[in-house]
């Protein structure tokens, strides 16, 4: 069936990389960074397998099915690659950890995979940063992740940022008086919003039969895009229960981000629903100002856990961290070039042992045997022996010989 | 075709694991401390995609067809979870280092994937610490390995072991002598020697028509085991030139390991032929005093980057990260408790700047709102408050309500 022809013996699957040594230090200081920021806010760090089973994970995972990379165990069981870390970590608050009094903090640094289309550039395969706050339904819980993707995008080098806080409730509440049954209507109104089609949406809008005032409402959320003030003006727009707690709810977790100090990097945008079907109430994304697309994402899940049999409320958000990795230079990673400390066989002894003690000091030291004289670096030589995609190799020669 | 059940919401696939936060803590610990040696030696770390073609590492990688995970990606072609590093980086250094001069040092800390049977309770899924230092063919660069070997070890807190050091050229000359063109009795001796069935490949040797004085040096190995005296013992035992050159290159590999102030370490088995089919000289293995299993193993492969289209030797080592993890306490991790900071909502400003100011100074501080004073944690009941699988909660409560 495969008309391809193989691939060549250097070639990797398109969508995946390999990671230069100069990548893997600036990634490790991104990641090292952000967990330690996370653990500083008591969140402590899990790690869960590669591998999930399909029905409960991969099902549960909100990704799309034609999205999942999908392989068999041995006993022909349907097992996903995982597409996120929110459901692997409920599955692990619901068995594991099932003992364990509610609220849990738990932060993860994984890699996971999509399947994507092979022209569209995409990963699929990627690095994600994370916490999930389980047990906590109150405002405060909302606006403590939302603080804390704040302090993890300073903590991994971005410095011009904005998080966009919205709530799935509003618009849940317009839709479900405006066009009561037609989820068809409500998933396309919601697709245009995710996809930042206002164009779209109006039009959408426009073929429906709906009441004046109800097509002001649907179309004024359009412009509930501000500060604080924009909590009033959701109010005022709708008298919809849903609506109304979803706003009030906003509401408070902006007051407490205003006490945390970081309502200044952050704007109600209540066009902002989130990409994930899970989430139940606010969400949020984050955008830096050098780059043009999220560099993180999250929100408040209360309906996840019971998939896993331990109905709990649920928030969290993650950090791109491969888009940071590639788009940002706040975390800078120079390390220091080793000591290139070459020995004859006479001295060999003496040279091991000063790599020894160098080594113990922190200094990297990289050996090497000459075989006679002309096989001595001069100090120029090897400052320069390298220019290749690792950079120079010494910082310092030293030579031991008895030529 | 599926008879069995679906499994249940909170069921994980057989030999995946999860690591609740003790257990990534020490695996943390022993990976930085591990890398960081490493770097000491020269070594930088790269890293590469969980996915890989079939067709090139996959067949590349010595592990067998059906302990390879496949799966298809979207054109169609097969694609393997990588079952180890070593073919990998053999590509990288191949392609995307490809203008890079040797030797390289290069490092890494990964998951690999190994289809098992479930009932055998093995792990599928398992991370592993190497390097691999590739375009020196030298006993040098053994010695180096093996040394470096013996750091990373102690660095990841194993106490008490033994390196095995043996060498596949010494019972591939004696084989090729006593049975040439015999592949199939080759394949079961060393498959005797690998599960260190001796009696196995007395048995396989019983049956051969050898001569009396081929029956002794095939049986001789058996005993060559020991320090540096077996080197002198295993060039009398045969005159093969492969196999006298496997026992030179041996010899001058101790030496520099003696330089190395390791010898004390290591000991020569020449019954010691390694597990992968891609090593062509010196391997290795290393086995701690507390486990029963090996903690590391590596060798010497010199044809496997031609594969990749970039000819070079190349030699490396792993450690079985996992089975340290588990079975070792020389590196204990005892995280500081956090502050449990309470707060009501008319200190709640006062108590975020506390935090923050607690954080600055590298501690860990879990906020929590309290409704009234009937909410508030004593300081006996929040030090209690857990004793899940997670440990105590708190180490310190501070308080900061007006009622």
């Amino acid at each position: 069936m495969n008309v391809l022809s193989k691939p060549k013996g250097f070639e990797k699957p398109a969508g995946v990389r390999d990671y230069l040594p100069h990548a893997v230090e600036k990634l490790r200081a991104i990641e090292r960074s952000v967990l330690d920021c996370m653990a500083g806010w008591g969140y402590r760090q899990i790690m869960t397998p590669t591998m999930e089973y399909y029905d409960t994970v991969g099902v549960a995972s909100s990704t799309s099915d034609q999205k999942l990379f999908k392989l068999l165990n041995n006993r022909g069981t349907t097992m996903v690659l995982r597409s996120d870390m929110t459901a692997p970590i409920a599955r692990v608050v619901a068995s594991m950890l099932k003992e364990e009094p509610l609220p849990l903090r738990l932060s993860y640094h994984a890699n996971v995979f999509r399947s994507i289309e092979e022209e569209a550039g995409k990963e699929a395969e990627f690095f994600q940063t994370g916490v999930e706050l389980v047990g906590d339904d109150s405002p405060e819980a909302d606006a403590e992740v939302v603080a804390l993707a704040v302090a993890s995008l300073k903590a991994a080098g971005v410095t011009s940022f904005k998080i966009a806080l919205g709530h799935v409730g509003f618009l849940n509440g317009l839709l479900e008086e405006a066009v009561p049954g037609r989820e068809d209507v409500r998933e396309t109104l919601k697709d245009c919003l995710l996809q930042r089609d206002f164009v779209g949406y109006r039009e959408t809008l426009a073929g429906l039969s709906l009441s004046v005032e109800q097509r002001d409402e649907l179309e004024g959320i359009l412009r509930l895009r501000g500060g604080k003030e924009i909590c009033r003006q959701a109010l005022e727009l709708s008298a919809n229960p849903l609506a109304q707690h979803a706003v009030r709810h906003l509401s408070e977790v902006w007051d407490a981000l205003e006490d945390y100090g970081v309502a200044k990097q952050v704007m109600i945008d209540l066009t902002m629903i989130g990409d994930f079907s899970y989430y139940t109430g606010m969400t949020f994304e984050g955008y830096a100002a050098e780059l043009g697309f999220p560099v993180c994402n999250g929100g408040r899940y209360d309906n996840l856990l019971q998939q896993f049999g331990r109905p709990a409320p649920a928030t969290g958000f993650s950090l791109k961290t491969n888009r940071i990795l590639d788009g940002v230079d706040g975390i800078l990673v120079e390390p220091e070039l080793p000591v290139l400390l070459q020995y004859d066989a006479a001295n060999r002894k003496l040279a091991f042992a000063e790599a020894e003690q160098l080594r113990g000091e922190g200094r990297r030291v990289v050996m090497r045997h000459v075989d006679g004289p002309a096989d001595v670096l001069g100090e120029t030589i090897a400052r320069e022996v390298r220019s290749g995609p690792l950079g120079p190799a010494y910082g310092e020669i030293r030579t031991y010989t008895s030529f």
